[in-house]
């Protein structure tokens, strides 16, 4: 293991991007802005995966696989989507590449294989999909039409960061249509709430859930519903958004159903998706100055075993007590891992295992089995106990319902924290430059928002689902307002 | 449910393409050359993913993600896999759109926003992943390296074909990193093992393992080890390969790692993949002239059941005998579906179940209720029987064990009428006329391969591993040969 992480204190962001790398999550790749999960990393988006796939399973949703690639004539029919991606689109322009004659040993492309028309590379899949649904449905018996997509996008962001930014991403893309409007809107705050659900019970992230304002919104959709959360360092994430898209895409791809009074009509539809981002909001919300934090729920590794030993018969005697402990672990579904490696020490592993997040750790010496006992360590708190062996299952599944909690209502009582209800502007100033969310009332125009994000930089993050009726006045303009919003900066 | 099928024996290719729309596992899409994989045809797919992972796992391999994009400065890198692809990229040139100033509403690619360096869609991962490697392996400690990736991958093929290939195919692509070449053999030969029980215990696809000849291996490595299946037009399916890269990749991205006597070391590599071709393996395994069937270890449903009732009170009647039936299979982690749809009639049902080849069907009318009975078809032998309702569950779960070896047993026979041993070029072109796997000998020689490949169109699919060793001489040049080797029309 190299040296310290940098502290939170000192470089929020730093930490962030040391911890990510350090904690063998993620890395840079050769290509610009696209990264390389690893395997650590890779393992917490496959729990996340399963659960999430789960959830959307047990509303009826179904998955299937369409094409990576959007013709640019279909790319552009619904306008505004087209518009709200088109600065940040690859572009397959060719098919084949080709010696280089000019250079010995390398390959060009090849002019002669230009295509006709231009490939863009999916940065959402709305247009293709619905070009599909327009073979699909046909009556109001093929509706509702509830699909979900695992897959990778690829939008070309100027500025990337690890999970939260990058050129390529990972993602699920729910896409669905319906027969009524009403429908439609239940289905996408339904998708919002099965999110939301996600993110506290399995990432324990508290989350407001949301309406985004008009600038703020979805390109394409009429209504974006989100989830917010809140980092450490006071700033917020989007961490899924859930996309009403009234009947835009069926009107520009012509999808319309016979009801059942015989009378064709437009179809209504909504998308919604999360992706490999969640990883880094993740990471924001538990970790600390010495390294990743996971929630039980969702670390690869749950608990980890360390022998301590001097020599092959203390850690025959020790192995033999500890996989029957693993066992008995795994019948009860939480995974373990006996870390027997007699290329590192002790005191690296406890290091190394830290630094990963594993909620567990379990150390087990010679001493000990003498005793009867091993000592636990719980990552969130770094709190040490010793523990009888006999009672070791029923001691570490209750310290993971634990870990799980605790984590939970810590972010809870951060964000309590770092939630401020201001009513002027020099408040409002003032709460932002603290950090966190700030519930202020707005006069409900772009306007507002605009100068509000130019003097502060703090943005809209949503009207929250729970906001209160209540009379106020803009804190900017003074001019009245029914609600307050939640503003932050965010990433 | 529209008109039948095509009959196999009219028209195999037609009855192919037909079925795979009807059976709603795939269609074309508006890109040229790739596929929309439907939910069902997705579900399948499910269900192969999960237990390659799993068996991927067992044998210590984790997952992770590398970049959909290959600059072309790193895809060259290796000439032999480079030269190999080439022909096939697509290739990204421009990362934005902008609005077409010719052409109100539609779009251009910018020409300002041109790449200084294309990007290769992947077609395979080598070049980005050993790119990788170099900075994770530097000591015998990193080794072995076992890795996995579920992704897309895209080869621009000219005649494409739903499944067995397409432009952008969904597969895995393992790609691990050893010390010796001995270990990296033995890894690509136990890969090939791993796809072979695959195939076998859970497709009902019988396969024979063998290397492939120089002409038909992966551009790049130094072995190509196969898996063959003999699909029911008497055509050869290359259903998985797995490759010893040798140090072609080491070299070409100068990955070395330090020995335990301090050498340095270039690095020993494989590779090995399945892809969404091996949906079309199933299909062409075992389906008939009324559509699908599907070995019950990889059926997204593996029993049906069907009401037959007259009105209301008969069919909540049949619901609540058949309600206790869904949750005692389900127990026994059988999946079922309780069809009680009145928007169509029985008769309709058993044709779409037929058609989407759900192995067992369960029907159960008014008549069943008074005499404590139901009825049971097959979808492999089509045969009926009717049942006891309180034998139902062990007879279910013991016919789907028998229609899953059934299905391998058919196979089996199938392959034993279609291989044949020749000795001369005379029998050697009957057989192939035949078609099916033809044994024989051959000298050797690419040049010999090729002209074979002429006159017939078949090629050598693989050197089986257990060819015997005896002398013989070659089937057209009469030069000695030591082993028989496979030839069969390809797909």
């Amino acid at each position: 293991m190299s040296k310290k992480l940098t502290k939170r204190s000192e470089d929020y962001s730093k930490w962030y991007n040391e911890l990510v790398v350090k904690a063998d999550l993620a890395e840079n790749s050769a290509v610009r802005g696209c990264m390389v999960i690893k395997p650590y990393g890779f393992a917490i988006w496959e729990k996340m995966q399963a659960e999430l796939d789960r959830m959307f399973k047990e509303t009826g949703h179904e998955n299937a696989y369409f094409p990576l690639f959007v013709p640019k004539s279909l790319f552009e029919a619904e306008e505004k989507n087209a518009e709200g991606f088109a600065k940040e689109c690859a572009v397959v322009t060719h098919y084949r590449l080709q010696n280089d004659p000019d250079n010995e040993g390398k390959l060009r492309v090849d002019p002669e294989a230009k295509l006709e028309e231009e490939l863009v590379v999916r940065p959402t899949s709305e247009a293709i999909i619905w070009n599909t649904y327009k073979g699909w449905i046909q009556s109001y018996r093929d509706l509702p039409l509830l699909i979900n997509q695992w897959a990778n996008v690829v939008r070309w962001e100027m500025r990337t960061r690890l999970f939260l930014r990058t050129a390529e991403f990972l993602w699920q893309e729910g896409h669905t249509a319906h027969a009524t409007r009403t429908e439609a809107i239940t289905e996408a705050k339904q998708m919002q709430d099965v999110y939301a659900e996600f993110a506290e019970n399995f990432m324990a992230m508290p989350v407001v859930k949301g309406v985004k304002s008009d600038s703020e919104r979805f390109a394409g959709a009429e209504d974006t519903y989100t989830i917010e959360a809140l980092m450490q360092d006071g700033k917020a994430l989007q961490a899924g958004t859930s996309h009403f898209l009234g009947q835009n895409f069926a009107k520009a791809f012509d999808v319309k159903y016979t009801s059942k009074e015989g009378k064709q009509e437009y179809v209504w539809a909504t998308s919604w998706g999360v992706s490999t981002r969640l990883i880094g909001g993740l990471i924001m919300t538990h970790s600390d100055d010495n390294g990743l934090v996971l929630p039980p729920k969702l670390a690869p590794i749950q608990v980890v075993i360390v022998p301590i030993y001097k020599n092959d018969e203390q850690l025959e005697a020790i192995s033999n007590k500890v996989n029957a402990i693993v066992i008995d672990l795994r019948k009860k579904g939480i995974s373990v891992k006996f870390d027997d490696r007699d290329t590192f020490r002790p005191g690296a592993k406890f290091a190394e295992y830290e630094l990963k997040g594993v909620p567990v750790r379990i150390a087990i010496g010679n001493r000990d089995l003498e005793n009867g006992t091993l000592e636990i360590a719980r990552r969130d708190t770094l709190e040490k106990k010793t523990v009888a062996q006999d009672e070791v299952i029923a001691f570490v599944e209750n310290l993971l319902d634990e870990i799980q909690e605790n984590l939970f209502n810590k972010a809870i009582e951060y964000r309590k924290e770092y939630t401020t209800v201001v009513n002027d502007f020099k408040e409002f100033k003032k709460a932002i430059k603290k950090g966190g969310f700030v519930s202020a009332h707005w006069d409900g125009t772009e306007e507002t928002e605009d100068r509000i994000k130019e003097y502060t930089k703090a943005t809209i993050r949503c009207i929250p689902n729970e906001a209160i009726e209540e009379e106020g006045v803009c804190v900017l303009t003074g001019n009245p307002s029914s609600k307050r919003v939640l503003f932050a900066k965010a990433y």
